[in-house]
C-alpha cells in the first residue's frame, strides 16, 4: 500500500521536505533501493548507498543534504531507530487471517469472542475462554478453557495458551510459543541428592536411589498488557500462585520460564534465556541471549546482564553483569585479561622462586 | 471440585486434627487463602500469613499449634513437599479433553486405541500405531505410523510422536514436544576440520571446502515407564538402535536429547539441557538448566551438575558437577574465588620482582 | 524392503564379495543382527559382534577376512561414515504422507503445488505460496502467504513457514521449526540503558524508566538449496532485508537464528546454538552445541567453535575457538590448565612473600 512522504512523516512526527506527495510502497536499504522505495539511511556512514540505488526519497538524519544526494523528497531522523519503530509499524500489512471465524475453527459454544476477531482454521478454544475485541489468531492455535486474553490481541501459528491464563491487551505471541505448560517439580520421599549438595556444596553422604514423584500446578500464569512472546518459548504455569509477566515485558524465541516465577515491567530476555523455578526479576531488567538465572533467586530492577551470563546469587538494582557465574561487567573484564596473562604470570612466579635463596631443607 | 480435610488427609498418609469434615475446594498461599481454600504453611515462617488470610484449615508443619491460628483444622506434613506432591495431585482437575474420539480427529484405521481413550480436535494417529487404555490426547497432537504407547498416557497440544517411537506407562507430554526428529549426523567426502581438531585440539592444515552429506535415523525411541517430557523438548532418533530414555525421567521444557543418547533411569534434567549424540548418561542424574555434554561422553549414576554445567570428558559415578568446562564443583568454588583474587596476586607479583636483586644482563 | 548385496554395494560405489544376491532388509550393530540385516562393522573393534549376531553380510573396514568371521558377503567401506549416508540413505523408507492433497487439508486457490506433491492432514497453504515438484508435507504444517519452496522439499509435522519466506531444493524441515518468526527488535525513547553500558562497558549514569516500542519486521527468509533445519528451530525475519541461510547449511534442533543474521554455505550449527541479530557467519562455520553469538559480529569462513563457545568479537577465517568469552582453543586449555593450578599459585606467592625481607615501613 503506498504512502506519501507528508503521510509518513506525520505518522513519526518527523520534519520533511521536497515533494511530500511523492509516495513510497516500501522501505529499503539506500543500495537496494527502487524509484518507490524509502531509502534508509538514518546515519551518515550510508549515504554512499543512495547514489547508488534509485530512491527518490529517503529517511535521513537530521541536517542531511538530500538535495545533493539527488533526492526528491527526505524526512528527517532524530532517533533513527525510534523512526524505524514507526515507519516500520506503517508499512507492516500483518499476517493474512480472514475477519471471522473460520469454518474450520472449532470454538466453544461458552467462549465470548470480542468484536472484530479473526480466527484462523484448525483453531480450538475451549469453554469459557474469553477474548478482546479485534483478536487475530492465526491456524492451528489453541486457547485452552478458562483462558482469558484482552483486546487487539495477535497470536501466530501453533501457539499453545493452556487453561486459566490470563493475558493483558496489545498481546503478541510468535508461532510455536507454549503459555501455561506444568511446572518442573518434583520431590522424592527422603532427602534427595541435590537438597544435600545446596547444603554442603559438594559433599555427599551415601548416596540412596530414589524416584521422583510429582508435584501439579494449579496456578496458571498472569501475563500484563503489551507482552510479546517470541517463538517456540515455553512459560510454565505456578503451583498454588501464577507465574508472573509484567506489561511491558518482551520474550525473545526459545526463552523458558520456570513456575513461580515472577518478572516485572518492561523487561527483555534475548533468545535462549533460562529463568528457573521461583525467581523473581524486577522492571525494565534486560538479558542478553542465552542468560541464565538459577531457582529462587533475585535480580533487582535495572539490572543488565551481557550475553550468556549465569546468575546464582542475588542481583542488586542497576548492576550490570557478565560472566559465568556472573560478576560486574568490570569486574569480568579484569578478570579474563588477568586469566590470559595467567600461564606468563605463574612462569613469572616460577623464576622468582629459582632466584630465592632455597629454605633450609626438612630433613 | 471439594475435599474434606479427612479426605486429603487420608490420601497425603498424614494426620489431622479438628473438624475433619470441613471441605475445601483449593489450596493457597495463607495470606491469599479464602475460606473454602486449604492454607499451605508447611514451615513456620509461613505461619503469619494464616492470620492475614481466611483460611479455616491449613496444611502444617508437625506439631504447629493450629488452634493458636485460628484454624477450624489442620493436616500435618512431615515432609512438606511431598504432601504438595499428594495435595496437588488430588486437586489437580486436569485438562479439558471430552472422551472418545474427536470426530475432527483423523485415526488410522489400522490403529488400536486402548478403552477409555480420550481424543481432540485436529489429532492426527498413524499407521498401526497402538496407544494403551485411558490415553488423554490433547488437540493438534501426532502420532506417526508404528509409535507405541503405554497406559495412561498424558500428551498435551501440537506433541509430535515420529514414527516407531515406543513409550511405557503413565507417559506425560507438555505442549510442542516432538519426541522422534531425524538425527544431526552428517559427513564429508573427506575427512572434515571437525575430525581433524578432534585429534590436535586446535592446529589445522590446509582447509578443504567440502559439503555435507546427510546420515539418515533408521533408529527411533525407546522411553520407558512414568518419565515426563517437557515443552518443546526435542528428541532425535537413533542412527541405527534407537536412542533410549529410562524409567522414572523428567525432562523440563527445551531440553535438547541428540541421537543415540542413552539416558539412565529417574534422571531429572532441567530446562533448555543439551546432551550430544552417542552420550550415555546413567541413573539418578540431576542436571541443572542449561547444563551440556558433549558428544559421546559417559555420565555415570548419581551425577549432579549446577546451572550450566559443561561436561566435555567422562564423569564418574557420584560426581558433583559446576563450570566450563566441567570440575568437581568444590574445586570450582575455589577456582572463582582465586580468579576474583588474580588481579591483586599479579600485582603482589609485579612487587616481589620489583624488590627482588636483578638478574645480570645477558648482553 | 529388501536389497540384495550388489545393490546396496552399487548404490555406495563399493567393491562387495561373496554372495551377491543374498538379501537384507535392514541394518544394524553387529551384535544385534538377526539373519536378514547387514551388520555394521566398519571398524575392527566391531569385529567381536559379528559372531554374537546372526548376520550372514556385513559392511566392513578394507582388507576385512569375512569369511573367517562366518559371514556369506561383505561389502568394504573405506570411509565407513561416509558408506552409512549411501546406506541409510538407502534404507531409509522416509514418513508415510500419502500422494496427493489430503481432504482435510486446506490450501488457497492461488497456490501453485508442483507436481507429485503429497500433502498430509491439516496442512494450511496459504495465498500465493509455490511450492516445488515432489513436496512431501506432513500434518499440521502451514505454510504462509507468499512463501517459496523448491523442489522435492520434506517438511515435517507442524513446522510453520512464515509469509513470503523463499527457500531452495531439497529443503528437509523437521518438525516444530519456526522460520519467519518476527525478529526481536526494540527501542526506547531516549538512550536506553543497553545502549549506554555498550560504549562504557559498565557504568551508568542515572537509571530512566522507559517502555520498549517494537520494530516490525518488514522483511523475510531467504534459505538457499540442500538446506536442513532441526526440531524446534526459529528463525527470525529481517527488519528491512532477509535473514539468510547459505546453501547446504543443516541447522541442529533449537537453534536461533536473529533477525537479519547471514549464515553462509555449507555451515554446520549444532544443538541450542544462538546467533543474535544481525552478525554475520562465513562459510563451512561449525558450532557445536550452546554456542552462542553475540549480536553484530563476523564469523569468518572455516571457523570451528567448541561446544557452549560465545563469541563477543569478530573471528577470524579458519580460526578454532572455545571457551566464554571465546579465545583460541589452545589458549583455552593453557588458560584453563593455569586456572586449576591458581588456588596453589597464590600458596605459593604467599610463601614468597614469607621468604623476602620486609620493606620498610611507611610510616
Amino acid at each position: 500500500m503506498p504512502h506519501t512522504i507528508r503521510e509518513i512523516a506525520t505518522a513519526l512526527g518527523a520534519k520533511a521536505e521536497g515533494a511530500l506527495d511523492l509516495a513510497v510502497t516500501a522501505a529499503s536499504e539506500p543500495q537496494a533501493a527502487g524509484p518507490d522505495d524509502l531509502a534508509l539511511a538514518m546515519d551518515p556512514k550510508y549515504a554512499d548507498g543512495i547514489a547508488k540505488g534509485q530512491a527518490r526519497a529517503a529517511l535521513l538524519w537530521p541536517g542531511a543534504d538530500w538535495q545533493a544526494m539527488g533526492l526528491q523528497a527526505a524526512i528527517f531522523a532524530p532517533r533513527g531507530r525510534l523512526a524505524m519503530a514507526g515507519l516500520t509499524r506503517l508499512l507492516d500489512a500483518g499476517p493474512d487471517i480472514a475477519p471471522g471465524v473460520h469454518p474450520m475453527a472449532i470454538v466453544d459454544p461458552s467462549a465470548r469472542i470480542g468484536a472484530g476477531a479473526a480466527i484462523g482454521p484448525f483453531v480450538v478454544i475451549g469453554r469459557d475462554v474469553v477474548i478482546g475485541a479485534n483478536a487475530r489468531i492465526a491456524s492451528h492455535v489453541s486457547i485452552a478453557e478458562g483462558a482469558r486474553i484482552g483486546e487487539d490481541a495477535l497470536i501466530l501459528q501453533g501457539a499453545r495458551i493452556c487453561a486459566r491464563v490470563t493475558i493483558g491487551n496489545r498481546f503478541i505471541c510468535q508461532p510455536g510459543a507454549v503459555i501455561g505448560s506444568d511446572g518442573f517439580s518434583f520431590v522424592t520421599p527422603e532427602k534427595s541428592g541435590v537438597e544435600e549438595i545446596r547444603e554442603t556444596l559438594g559433599t555427599r553422604d551415601a548416596i540412596t536411589a530414589q524416584s521422583w514423584t510429582r508435584i501439579h500446578s494449579l496456578g496458571a500464569v498472569t501475563i500484563g498488557d503489551d507482552v510479546e512472546i517470541g517463538a517456540n518459548v515455553c512459560i510454565d504455569r505456578g503451583t498454588i500462585r501464577d507465574t508472573r509477566i509484567g506489561s511491558g515485558t518482551k520474550l525473545d524465541n526459545l526463552v523458558h520460564i520456570g513456575h513461580n516465577v515472577q518478572i516485572g515491567r518492561d523487561c527483555l530476555l534475548c533468545g535462549q534465556v533460562g529463568i528457573a523455578g521461583s525467581s523473581r526479576i524486577g522492571d525494565r531488567v534486560v538479558m542478553g541471549g542465552q542468560c541464565g538465572v538459577n531457582d529462587n533467586i533475585f535480580v533487582g530492577d535495572d539490572v543488565i546482564c551481557g550475553g550468556a551470563t549465569k546468575i546464582f546469587t542475588n542481583a542488586p538494582a542497576g548492576r550490570v553483569l557478565l560472566g559465568y557465574p556472573a560478576v560486574k561487567m568490570e569486574t569480568h573484564v579484569e578478570m579474563q585479561k588477568a586469566l590470559r596473562r595467567l600461564p606468563r604470570l605463574a612462569a613469572r612466579v616460577a623464576e622468582i622462586e629459582k632466584a630465592l635463596p632455597r629454605p633450609p631443607s626438612e630433613d
